[in-house]
């Protein structure tokens, strides 16, 4: 699981039927101190993020186990809005 | 998931039995100015999208599940046509 | 499988419903010198990690094998923590 | 999935038992100019791939679905012998 | 899969309850050339390698099929010791 600030909205009409409905995000990887960290990535809304919000993404099958239908092709979720990071270390 | 153009067609006649049928493209993945990052990639079609079109890229086990055949051995698949990308944050 | 340091925690109060509960925790990954190498990550821990101490992060699909609920959105999960490494090569 | 040139042979009699009887690879990523991209990779054969030849590389689970043992820890596989590849973008 | 060189023990004696028993090693990727590419990765050894051997591993929900318990959290486990590697191409 990554950090990352929602930066905008994908609009896709023709796409696969089972991702009918999602919310399509796209998201920028940042790190403890909000900077950016590599390309943006395109990620399903699981828990009504908004823009300018930071998240916590989850990857891979893991981000699908989510979703009312678990064979739908998706790789990447939002799965919580971060309220703050607390860095101890 | 990603953002990726469609750049081409890879041509395999001996491949493994459940490819038979499917459509391998050759995708380029962009960020929000569409400009390349990273290597192109192969990818296996599932909505129809044609040469210099913006596509959705789903990858890893969460793109097969869309296939009649869910034992193919596709691991990057396109999953919607992006009409476009709104970048608010 | 990767070393890493723990070095804080993430605080989501509005979560995927099977999160709850789940301490999230933010790592550092290590070489064997204990240097930080790339990223830090957002990891679930299973072992009572604390601040500070050297773990064993397992990653995908196996990292949410040990859950209580398997359907979890976790793809990276604390599942050791480290007494010592010998390096001997 | 990934363009690759298969660069040479592994040869290990110790192995997991599962592995027994399947010919393993030494293949170099390439880019659509033939150029090398990344180091080399380790791939388990499908289709009779020969030194040289232009291959289609299936990664991760999906990998794994074509072998007669699916329980194989097999997670790289050429899938496809390529003809040619045909860039129009 | 990736060739690699075990370069070392992790000692854990707080870990996960599924992982008990299991040889944790440290291993380094190595090219053909037997020089290290990128940093050292922790794997879980199921056919007996030593300090100093080549090995091949296996990643992913791949790596974690051959081990008794398939729901312990293992994404990286060593599946051969390789004799040698035959560069052709």
């Amino acid at each position: 699981m990554y950090l990352a600030k929602v930066i905008g909205v994908v609009v896709s009409t023709h796409k696969e039927e089972t991702l009918r409905g999602e919310k399509i995000l796209l998201v920028q990887p940042i790190d403890t101190n909000e900077d950016p960290t590599g390309n943006s990535q395109v990620v399903i809304d699981t828990v009504g993020a908004g823009a300018g919000e930071m998240v916590l993404v989850a990857t891979g099958s893991s981000a699908r186990q989510v979703f009312q239908n678990p064979q739908a092709p998706i790789d990447a979720a939002i799965v919580g809005i971060v309220d703050y990071v607390e860095v101890t270390g």
